[in-house]
């Protein structure tokens, strides 16, 4: 490790040695010439300040902690609405020179976020894939009792005001009901994803909206339910077929694509037999023949959304409450034009 | 914040304050009636060591830093190669209690890897996606130099001794090249990734290696580039065509599935009149129609490995280098069974 040290750099840049400090914590009093010799010094003689050593006299870590969902059997990376959140928060602290760092949720075992925060190891939180529960709610509270930074990507608290970012479902679900009906569908099966995610119960809150709106039936043995995996859509298709219906709407492109292959077994086909309807417009849904109608949503600017914002609070070291919700789009391709 | 000290645990617990540094530092001597007392006083006062602290005395971080090209335009964690790789070193560091943060290399902008470790933001590295490119061995040999541990992914440099985990893509195209020839090709263009990549020239090696062995014809027009895009798989397709050819073999899946979009506006079947490979056997290469036949590689286990091996250079605070190689394996599926 480097044994160079301030004073080393003082001398031969012919300053003092808070000069130094202050040309390496970006203090604004630097002279640009005297600014331009010190780290032309430092360079040469190989010295970096300790950002550690710096961090914790200012208690920054200079970390922002992702929290995900640790899943063994499946891969949350390769999971769309991560993925693309990931990316947008990465762009995000790679501009502001923070780290991302990656926290893993288990789920028998709740996270304590506010430990990370206590024991300095991140500045700020976000938090993706939370679930509807109470050990969730309190540990998050203990944050907002503290007023330390995070913010829910996606996911929402009606009974808290907690920070958040999250997009529209409910409007992607009822854009969806009213292009299968403008298609002729009059009975549609939803296959939705568990109700402890806020977006798999707006999603219904839409559904069951647009089936009143167009007067379609509203029936319970219509809305089943998967885990958003491929073999949880792939499953349930069978019982999904024993309904008298016309359409399947799917909460995520996954569960619809598992549906699709079990479709395919049974030499029925999707925007000709029956119209089917996925929802997260990933990339896979463009993959597929044919290829899905599906329900955009912004995923990548929902983590530079949260990013930004939290980043703010750090900077004003002042915690602002918000919530955000962007706008979700319908993609029309060939799954869901009957012809 | 916690304002409570070491001396109020003490106090409460009637231990000496270091003793309760000894409980925090897992330390032998401490009996565990009297380890049980502290950790539940510390627990009941809301008392946490500042690790940060801690890992300042210690001059250690507690993070793996894990180095990701920055691509803007493309999404890394969408990445098939990312997302397992990812996932591997996840597991690990996850049961070693090890954070991991995310570093981000752009391409015109070539990272020190040793300032991170300078600057104590990181214990160990390991590198995904690297280049041979010069800058890159240099800043790779300051960490040799100083016997920081590192480790490289899927990446070998033929002239140095790095710690690196790959995986045998030259047997992986070898065993694409002689199932070609089983299938009855005689003839088959390859398009290939940059060969900056020591797996596109590995690839490159075993499909030369091959071609020779059962005499087809070996000629400079028959290998193409891409850049691992869907979208250059897409555009490289119509010159492949101008080939006398029978068969496309594809350095990755990405590839592959762009040239069956642009195969199947021009009504050429995959699988029927002409044989198609892709490499990696991503979840994409099971999605696609036809099946997409491909190269397994052992992403998630190279993830681990690498992880593995960092975690003890550190835990035996001595570096040790080590090349290893893992097995590939051909998937036949639908696209290259002429029938």
């Amino acid at each position: 490790m480097s044994n160079v040290t301030r004073k080393d750099v003082a001398k031969i840049a012919e300053v003092s040695e808070a000069t130094v400090s202050r040309v390496f914590s970006n203090h604004h009093s630097v002279k640009a010439e005297t600014k331009e010799r010190v780290l032309k010094v430092a360079s040469q003689l190989n010295y970096y300040p300790n950002v550690l050593a710096q961090n914790f006299a200012k208690r920054k870590s200079g970390n922002i902690g992702v929290v995900l969902p640790y899943i063994p059997s499946a891969n949350v990376f390769s999971n769309y609405f991560f993925a693309e959140v990931l990316q947008g928060i990465g762009e995000v602290t790679e501009k502001n020179h923070y780290n991302m760092v990656l926290l893993f949720q288990h789920e028998s075992n709740p996270m304590d976020y506010e430990q990370y925060f206590l024991r300095h190891e991140i500045d700020a939180c976000l938090i993706l894939g939370a679930k509807h529960r109470e050990e969730e709610i309190r540990n998050l509270e203990k944050l907002h009792k503290r007023n330390l930074p995070f913010c829910m990507v996606n996911q929402h608290f009606s009974s808290q005001e907690f920070s958040e970012v999250d997009a529209n479902h409910e409007d992607g679900s009822h854009q969806v009901i009213q292009h299968l009906y403008e298609q002729g569908c009059k009975k549609i099966a939803f296959l939705n994803g568990p109700l402890v995610f806020s977006n798999s119960s707006d999603r219904l809150a839409g559904y069951k909206k647009a089936c009143k709106e167009w007067g379609l039936p509203l029936l319970e043995e219509f809305i089943h339910y998967g885990d958003y995996s491929r073999t949880s859509g792939y499953q349930k298709t069978d019982s999904i077929l024993t309904l008298d219906m016309d359409a399947i709407y799917c909460a995520n492109d996954r569960m619809a694509i598992g549906v699709m292959r079990r479709l395919e077994e049974l030499e029925i086909q999707p925007g000709k037999d029956i119209a089917l309807v996925g929802y997260d417009y990933s990339d896979l849904s463009r993959l597929v023949t044919p290829t899905l109608t599906s329900v955009e949503v912004p995923f990548r600017e929902m983590g530079k959304h949260a990013a930004e914002k939290v980043l703010n609070d750090i900077a004003h070291s002042k915690v602002e409450y918000k919530q955000v919700k962007l706008a979700t789009k319908l993609i029309i391709n060939e799954s869901s034009l009957l012809v």
